[in-house]
């Protein structure tokens, strides 16, 4: 389905190199104020063409509101949403119109729906993306009126890991370079490991930090729709996505009971749970700390050395994939997690709303 | 909420110690073979009590098949199920009943619903996964007809890994040992660990491998319910699981394009991904290779040494959990993570059933 | 799918004359007051066996909670009902086994799920609602914190209608008599033509009425999930019934726009729409007025006369069906309105309460 | 919620005077042929202006789409659909803005969402349909696949009710007058009643009829999602629309079972219910009769009478309804009306589709 969410649901559309995507944001309460301004700031965030690191196609993806905004505010009515296809070139396709490149999903396409949308990946392409980007600007409007803010950062480029403080790290440190890594010296490593790879026709893969900051005890779900299990979803469907821990994870794995849970603190808000291991999220339910998890995206698929594959009548050929790609995905895909967060998290405070949310 | 799936949807109730589980199967295709006794099969696997490792409450965990099923088939009616608890003792939790236990979910809960059920972790204990499981049995019913195999098994065990070849491991192989460590030389190593922790009143984490093979390609959905997000919904919503992997995940991220691409390999059933780094799932959708995948499981919050954590009136105070705990999750974890996996397939086949898959 | 609701949802589960029926309440608000005793009272209002006019079907029909209940209130976790089938006698269907009953569910469920519990309708037996009348009595705990009561009634029976005021209609005056018709003139006249029916081996069909009164304005959603639309399909999925008229319904599509309007009036709680044609709700969300309609069902298609139809294998034959079996239904489906209304109504709060009611 | 379906789901936008209305249609199975032609047939049959019963508002409600094709078939993405809104006037809405008008949805919209768009209903106008409609188109076409037919008609207007036989009525008798009634002499007494109340300044309501041809025993659902009940919901959530009733409904609850129950009839298909008592549908599940229904629709709230309400400010004041406005929307509601049941049916196929339909 093109759906997710339970009471703010976001739904999109649209293909690569058709003529537009769109997206309906719909749950979203009334009264918020909202302009495409306030969209297109995030979407400027994950377009191409940002910097030497990003693919060269030039879309402006200018958002338009068509619906759920009047005199400035929303209205409880479905916000929907529409960003054109301008760049879209199809013909850079043709050439591969009858094979199945490896890592990309046209042969699963296939396999599903028994019919081949050539063009760019069609549905399957990154590009639709930008829709949950802008559904994720409206989710951060949600938020901050209850004081969450949510961040998201490149933490590690091909084997270059970066050393960044979860608890103060800021969005003008994030954005201060086009790499979206806060941390000075890695960045320095990571450029050079792309230029390394982008010589070696090759791509590299990585690590997107994101962390969720304001948030009270008392949000999400036990069993089924745990908060983490919700996270883990929305992260796992982003292109390329491959792992999801949260708060220390895979490394948290090898501890030991006794050092591993983190303490409580009392605070002028209340008692509150301190420390970043557990991530913030007990048995579905947000506790008070800071929610931090990490996303494994795999390197790019398209890089610009030959590879052998089938084409669709089952005859072997070797192939070489042109066409406009990132040599990474990673700082395009930093606003996506956080797109990804912040819808997740606006759902949640929504459905906890919803029951009446009580507290200790 | 506390249901999940789209077309086979699994619901579950019960507290750890009030007067029994229940779990609703719905949308179980009609026809299929059904007894207790097959799913008594998985239930025993995730039982207590089933060796020197596991916590020793004794629950016969005895399903009794309430509806869906009439002479030996089911009808295409939901499947009620019932577990009665016999082994409840809540007055073992009496002295914990006015603290918030480090890491569990006493104090999330407290602050999402405004009160506590003290009794071992009421609806937040993991007991509520036997329901899972009993519905994961019906699942692998479903998936046995279409020729699909989900295995899991313990991967690490504190800082033991184990070698598994998700290729060729078999039920006997990981049942051969309480500990469900497929790999001998690394189970002995795992049992050393084990008795250490509980040596030092301490408890371990680890990583349960799973695969799913026989899956064919065209199996899952793009966008927002991709297989691979379901799986990790799926997996993340299991108590203490902290991570997941779909392929070589983490690891992966740090290699390049060239060489992480799964080749394709002409069969005799047509063109099928082979590889396992991609975890047989491109673009949300399965690619015919073996479906793998990893979780991470924090090491048991109860332990048995003196912890500083709050009473109900925010008053700091020392505890030291007592009680009936396992030092260690893995081995029960598996079939629990096997459950996520085959309800999270069962679920997609459905959905892959109802559009008519066409293939290639 | 056997659940409903968005936000409150029950699930239900069992067989006419299998072992047991069951339900689960998801999403209900912790702190509510819940004991047995409280359902009882519902279900003891659509037991079988209350009267002359119903069925000598002997079940206690005695509802054990099996979770989300602690020291007498409910949790927040789901709620688990078990109802165990004691006076099930699926001999008495033996002969007809082998047959569809006209009228009956019978071939379609058939031809559904390609196979047939012949023992009493099994799962699409009106048994099925003692559940949805578990869920309702929760629901009516629910609502009767918002100051919300919801009532039905026999309104209509064979051709005798009854006059009834919605406004002031009790709930004394309709358990009066076990009819649940509160005009004492149109019961004598009903009873009479029950009693004309049973002479004749026959049945009939009616209508009920329903009022929820209280809904304050605000309360429902726009487009697809209006409140009204709600109402009626969780009216038409109950077993007989045939139709939903909300407010003055078919009648009122005869009149005219210039009289057809209900007026405003201002009150103490501030403006409300007054007036009973438009059923209390305008575009899918209440007015203030109270929420009126109307549902008809069918007679019952088990008669005790000869009838025409075929066997399982094709060819015709003449039945006549034996059994236990109500003259109408209509005494015992009020209950079952009235918990269509409640369970609808209750998850519609919820919704509502997600989004931040504001009101003018 | 703005999404209807299970596995064929519509979301719709937009407001009445908004810059556009849209639709995305997800589930749709590949290869449908689809192009803008196929849903503007159905769009025009909705469009205002089609004579002189209908509201002069000038609307050329040209769809456009956005996704879901390429190369003149469906491929099973979501299909983006747009409608621009050209002649929206909101200029005409501007004497209002500060009244609700009775019998709209005004007032209880502003009681929901505590704001309020003037700008002729809003969202809450009846323009939405227009992208039920264009939905609907498609999901025609997925019916027209397995031999089905949906067909409504004017089966009453104001007082007068006409003849149809609902077995051969075709879409050319229906589309042989703007009035959509297919019995020419009902049709003339309706064009009378409807310059009678035209010169009276008032409005007048109805019913519509419909009926689904060609559907095969077995599709729908038991308990909470028959088949009637997913009607009845599609219907009552068309505004103005407050009846419904399957077969039938209202006149056969006074009948009696021995003469109400439909026969069966062995057909070179298979075995058969015939006959329109029960309207096709036996325990939510198709029977192989005609699926007939009908629904009344109140007459139109805007007339050109003086009213009384109350202003924003809660002040009595007295108001006449000005602007572009149908005297009935009758012959627009049969397209809805038609929608809805295409929509209900084709997600009804998908979903039986699903199970894997067995038959007796």
């Amino acid at each position: 389905m093109n759906t997710t969410g339970h009471l703010l649901r976001l739904t999109t559309f649209g293909e690569s190199h058709g003529p537009a995507l769109g997206a309906v944001i719909d749950g979203c309460p009334p009264g918020l104020l909202l302009d495409e301004a306030l969209i297109q700031v995030d979407l400027d965030r994950r377009r191409p063409g940002q910097g030497a690191h990003t693919t060269p196609r030039r879309e402006g993806d200018r958002v338009e509101i068509l619906s759920g905004v009047f005199e400035g505010e929303t209205t409880g009515a479905p916000i929907g949403l529409l960003i054109r296809n301008h760049d879209a070139d199809p013909g850079a396709y043709a050439p591969l119109k009858g094979v199945y490149r490896p890592g990309h999903a046209d042969f699963s396409y296939h396999a599903r729906f028994g019919r081949r949308d050539w063009r760019g990946g069609g549905r399957a392409s990154a590009r639709e993306t930008a829709c949950r980007v802008a559904g994720g600007a409206i989710a951060r409007a949600i938020l901050a009126r209850e004081g969450v803010e949510v961040l998201a950062w490149v933490e590690a480029l091909a084997r270059v890991t970066a050393t960044v403080d979860p608890l103060t790290v800021t969005r003008a440190q994030i954005e201060a370079d086009p790499l979206r890594c806060p941390d000075p010296e890695a960045r320095i490593a990571m450029a050079a490991a792309l230029d390394e790879a982008r010589a070696a026709r090759d791509t590299v893969g990585g690590i997107v930090g994101c962390v969720a900051r304001g948030v009270p005890p008392g949000w999400g779900a036990p069993i089924f729709d745990r908060l983490e299990a919700d996270l883990a979803k929305a992260c796992l469907s982003i292109p390329a996505c491959k792992g999801f821990e949260l708060g220390d994870g895979f490394a948290g794995s090898q501890g030991r009971g006794s050092t591993h849970n983190d303490p409580f603190k009392m605070t002028p808000q209340g008692l509150r749970v301190a420390g970043l291991k557990g991530g913030g999220i007990d048995g579905g339910i947000s506790n008070g700390a800071p929610i931090l998890f990490r996303c494994a995206f795999k390197p790019v698929s398209s890089h610009g050395q030959a590879q052998k594959t089938y084409d669709l009548s089952g005859a072997p050929v070797e192939i070489t994939v042109e066409g406009r790609h990132d040599p990474t995905v990673l700082p395009r895909a930093a606003p996506v997690v956080e797109a990804a967060a912040l819808l997740t998290l606006a759902d949640h405070l929504l459905r906890t709303r919803a029951l009446g949310r009580a507290g200790p």
